[in-house]
């Protein structure tokens, strides 16, 4: 007989419950067990009534995908991510632990709007063309390959996000990486950073690559770091990245 | 006097009125006029009784955004875009056109679950690392910077989504893309293959770089293609990259 489980693993996109996706809210509401870092079980915790409620804390994320997991055996079990489940979210550690379990499971991803688009909206268009996203994050990563993918989209023409960009034990990353772009780009190439996006103090500061490490104290963990392309201006505080289209039309 | 309207840019998501925001949903419902390419407006019809809808489209976007701009001085408008606002969506061209008329616009970004999202929650976690997008159409960008683009990303360690593969007065540049694509990653490297994700006949294709040029017939521009980093591997016709927990955790 087949089980009657089901584990959703669910992007609750960066903040604001109105920020989900309409099929991110109904999975939560029909699920029994919700599993989650406690940060994230606190963004939509009103939505959470009446249901089994699993608080995880960052560097247990091994231990709670095998969890939620072997819950879903025999129970609807949201397991949720901040942003989209895949920007370095919990959709990869939960396949790779299914995977070493050699069992059957029955799995969904469900998609959430992620820090690069929920930060992007708020100051203008920067990321409107090709863009890349990095973690500046080297706990998983060795720096060395941070460097050689930083350097690879700055020398040639991305948008690009930077993610994780500092936390209290590695707070000379965000530095480094801005030393690195700088070797390729203009140093009046435009930089947004947003802090708490689509939370409670959520803030934002448009400058650019030369000034932008007077802001260094601005920077933390929560914070997504967006840098434009060869072509970005800046327009009244905000960011403006063209598609193309001056190439061929008259704006 | 202020004027007393707004324009938001929306982003509804890859298809499904199910995975749009709530926000977003919520910004159609409270407009007065709608404005979009006619196939987006299909996707969300249902939503815009007794709206006043005004459809455009493909190649008519500079003048669609004028039009939106200048509806949004007296009423509440929403110019809507596929996926994320941003992600080669309205937002750009929108911020564009509001700079050259100098004017004073109410402008608010709306953001959706982008398809780079949507088309990864479909194959299991493609994406779960550093990621590029690229688009391959070269209607408004030269041939010789996505050629650029595409060498950085596949020479250093990025997962990469490809936009727009395929139209069919560009039917060769898929197959230039995978071929410069291959001068750097291995032949096992995985590729999946989605198209008309969260749409009527969705339909996905994993495989790897080797083999993705046997399924040239089922890429066209409803299509996102997703390569997978050195580290990525198939399983159970599910792709996964894995984050780093393994240089860590035992899994």
């Amino acid at each position: 007989m087949r089980s009657q489980g089901k584990l959703y693993i669910v992007g609750i996109g960066p903040g604001a419950i109105e920020e989900m996706t309409i099929k991110a809210r109904d999975a939560l509401l029909t699920s029994d067990i919700i599993i989650g870092n406690k940060s994230y079980i606190n963004l939509v915790r009103k939505l959470l009534d009446g249901k089994e409620i699993i608080e995880s804390s960052m560097g247990k994320e091994v231990e709670r995908a095998r969890k939620a997991l072997l819950l879903s055996k025999d129970n609807i079990v949201s397991i949720i991510s901040g942003g989209d489940a895949h920007v370095y979210g919990m959709a990869g550690i939960v396949f790779e632990i299914a995977e070493s379990m050699d069992d059957h499971f029955e799995i969904e991803v469900i998609s959430g709007v992620s820090s690069v688009s929920a930060s992007s909206s708020r100051i203008g268009a920067p990321l409107n063309n090709d863009f890349a996203v990095v973690s500046l994050s080297d706990l998983l990563t060795p720096w060395q390959m941070i460097e050689e993918n930083l350097s690879a989209v700055a020398s040639s023409n991305f948008c690009i996000a930077l993610y994780n960009p500092k936390s209290q034990r590695r707070n000379e990353n965000f530095k480094k990486s801005i030393e690195i772009i700088k070797r390729y780009r203009d140093a009046d190439t435009p930089v947004g950073i947003i802090r708490n996006c689509s939370r409670e103090d959520e803030a934002f500061v448009v400058t650019t690559l030369k000034e932008v490490l007077k802001f260094d104290d601005c920077v933390d963990m929560h914070t997504t770091v967006l840098i434009g392309n060869r072509e970005s201006r800046i327009w009244k505080n905000r960011i403006i990245t063209p598609r193309g289209y001056h190439r061929k039309y008259r704006i």
